[in-house]
Order: C-alpha cells, then structure tokens, then sequence
C-alpha cells in the first residue's frame, strides 16, 4: 500500500506573517515555512491564498513559482474559492513530482471544480457535504457517490479523488466521531482515496491537550484507512504518531531510529 | 458501551523488588505498586506469582487478601500457571467490585483454565493459540471458537471470556500487525470481549520509543474494539491515549481537563 500523504498546511493566509508576506510578495516567509514543513515530512504543501478576489491570479502564479523553483518542484495543493486563481496557479505548475491537487470541490456550489481538476489532469480534494455539515454517513455517502459519478462522466481517475469526510469539532459534536471514524472506512474498504483537516476535531480545545487529541485520532483514522491528511508537519507528536503507524501497518520498515529519519 | 478495562500489570514477580516481597511476605512494596496503579487510572491489577510451585497457594492467598484488604477490595487478576494457587487465592478472593479474572486459560495444555473459570464463576483470559504463535487469523480464529464452544458447554456467560489475540513483536514479526489489529475486530464484530499484553508489540526497542509505538497501538487497537488490555498505567503517554479515545469513542464526557481526571 502507498504511503500516507501529509499535506503541510501552515502557508495559510489566515497566518499574520504569511498574510503579510502575500500583500508584500516577500518570499522568504513562503520559502522558510515551506522548507520547515518538507523537512518534517510533508509531501505535499497546501497554498491557501484566501478568497483573494482582487489579485488572486497574480498571487497564486507568484506562489506556486516561488515555492516550486525553492523547493525542488514540490508538490502543491492550490487553496482558494476564487477558480481563476487556481487556472493561474496551474498554468505555471511543474508536475514533475506529482500533479496539483485542487482544495476543494464539494457536492454543491463547489462542484465545478471537479471540472476544473478534470479539464486540467488534476487531484481533487472532494469534500462529502453539499451545504453545512452532513446528517449522518448516508448523506456524506450520496455526496461521495454523486462527485464520484460526476468525475468519472468526466473521465477522471478515481484515484485522483481524495474525499474528505469533513471533520467535526469534538466540543460540540462528540458524538459523531465514531460515525466520521467509519466513514474513512467505508471510503477505504471502497478503495478510495481520503483525506481529512484531522486537527479541526480538537478546535477550541486548550493548547497542550491538542496534539494529544490529534495524535490519537490520527492512529485511528490511520487504523480505518486514511490516506492523507492537510495538517501541521512541525506538530512532532502528531508527526511520530504517523511514522509509528506506518511501521504497524508495515508501510516502513522498523529501525530503532525510525522516529528520527 | 462499557468503558474500556485497565489491568494494571505491576505487581509482576518478574520485579526484583515485588519478587523479593514475595519471599519475605513484605506488604508495603504490593500495596504501594497497587495504589501507583488504581490512582492512574486502573480498574483491575494483575497479580503475578511466577510458577511458584512450592508455596504458590500460600502466596497467592496473601497476597489477594492483602491488596483487597488494603485497596478497597479491587478486583484481581491471578496470573499463574500453578491452578491450585488460583484455587487458594479465588477461595479468599472479595467480589464486591467484580469477579476474579484468570490469567490465563489457551486452546491447548492450559484450557482447564475455562473448567476453573466455569466452576468459580469467575472470568478468563482466553488466549487465541495451541502451541506457539498462530500463524495467521484463521487460526487465531479457531481456536477462539473452540474455546468459546468448550465455556458455553459450561455454562459460561460468554462475556466472561476475554479473548487475547497474542500480541507479536514487531521486531521481527513487523508484517503481522495488521491481521492483528483484524482479529481484534473480528471479535469485536461478534460481541466479545477482548484483551491484550499490548507493549509486547514494542519489546527491544529503546525505551524513549515505546511509550510511543504503545500508545499508537492501543489507539488503533481501542479503534478495532479492544475492551481491555494487560498494561503500565504509569505510563503517562498511554493513559492519556485511552482517554482520549475514550472521548472520541463518546465512552467519557470530554471536558478541557479530562486529561487530568
């Protein structure tokens, strides 16, 4: 089985710094947040440029170049509302290390961008809800069946689909947990490709208790088949906890320095 | 569902310290690792004699009678293969706060173990082998179901048999983890109870690792349906694993200092 794929997410323009760095296109914030990320193990990067209505073209062209020629043409996940951004950010992309991924496409006003992902050869990232949060796992499976049907119309692979479940707040929605649990499963038993903004379970949450509740749901949704996660690579706990389930599912081989390469 | 079970496995005569107390009939050391224990967060705590095949019944009635007497009359696992020690310590054995356990009954040379369970109503560690390490769930499978058969023609409540799937090493049987963690939802699937020496998985590693590989495991093996396990609850990082999935099962109310209750 493939490996896990983490997605750094911390290029966010809801950072003071990146925001800033965005407004100025100053690189070096972009740059040094993307190194620290790879060398903690991302695979991908996500560039959340916000709505950006105004210049988001401009920017996300300079981004996806900037961050690409810097940073040995690593794969990137172009986050934005605004489609023309993401056109502009894949005119530019170098796929020599994988495709771009589209964050995201959803069942109901976003669901063009799986157009946008088909007519482009891209990854979408397709989020299981059509407006709010799904009732239950019928539902999330009707919208996860509608954009696979719509993306296979398309001629799209399927593995180029990466469902996101959507994440639920723990203080708030305990309860729905184990449900969000055994949909990754259902995605995985089906043979699909997932993903999951994993740490929004543990929002609101005091900050030390944080990578203890990420960490944990990270083994188990890992244990029901997750595939990839948008999350923090720099959270080492967070980050242990997946190299440790990689080597229980038998995805890397043990070495008693596993937790350190 | 019911809360998750911890048996605390401290009081092991594999200690120095606990095995010397044993020799001299010290109290202190058992009640002192027996309180370390329940105020972690224990629920049961293992008694391990060793063979102790000279004063094995003697022992075993001291030492039941002394950490019931001086801990609230917690309930306890006697972990022996000597049966007329299990006898003797069942004989004066408490069971206002549950039944005893029986450490442990297998498919093979040590299933009169269920005959003892069954004639002192008491529970039992089920182990899923013969002779050896299974060599794959089919067999683990097997014998979980001959021994469920041989305790219902007893007349055993099946919920008194907590299932162990043999945990394995993963220095060295690294591939086998995955079909381990299948097992335990196999007999969760089919409503058993199970339990597990989970940090076996994590023997022969450096000792800043286990904590680590420990708590991974126990989240995805919680995640599978485990319902108990044989375990340190000193160890910090684990307790707070269970917790957490405690709160992401809906098993425990969550509250910004569960982490601490």
């Amino acid at each position: 089985m493939d490996k896990f794929i983490i997605i750094g997410e911390r290029i966010h323009c809801i950072s003071p710094v990146i925001k800033e760095a965005l407004a100025n296109r100053d690189p070096a914030p972009l740059i040094a947040r993307g190194r620290e990320q790879l060398e903690s193990g991302a695979t991908y990067l996500d560039f959340n440029i916000g709505p950006a209505e105004r210049d988001g073209e401009e920017i996300m062209k300079w981004g996806v170049k900037l961050l690409q020629e810097n940073l040995d043409n690593v794969p990137l996940a172009l986050d934005t509302v605004n489609q023309k951004a993401i056109e502009a950010g894949i005119s530019v992309y170098n796929r020599s290390k994988g495709k771009p991924v589209i964050n995201s496409a959803d069942a109901g006003d976003r669901l063009d961008n799986i157009d946008l992902a088909a007519a482009n050869d891209a990854i979408v990232i397709a989020l299981c809800s059509k407006q709010g949060v799904p009732r239950d796992n019928d539902e999330r499976m009707q919208y996860c069946q509608e954009m696979l049907e719509y993306a296979m119309e398309l001629g799209m692979d399927t593995e180029d689909l990466w469902f996101d479940p959507l994440t639920l707040v723990i203080k708030g929605m305990q309860e729905k947990q184990v449900e969000y649990l055994q949909f990754i499963r259902q995605l995985s038993d089906m043979g699909l490709n997932s993903t999951a903004g994993l740490s929004n379970a543990s929002n609101g949450m005091p900050k030390e208790v944080r990578p203890v509740v990420d960490s944990v749901l990270m083994a188990m949704a890992m244990e029901c088949g997750l595939t990839s996660a948008i999350m923090n690579p720099n959270d080492k706990r967070l980050m242990d906890t997946i190299k440790t389930a990689e080597v229980i599912m038998n995805r890397s081989l043990y070495a008693d320095s596993y937790l350190e390469l």
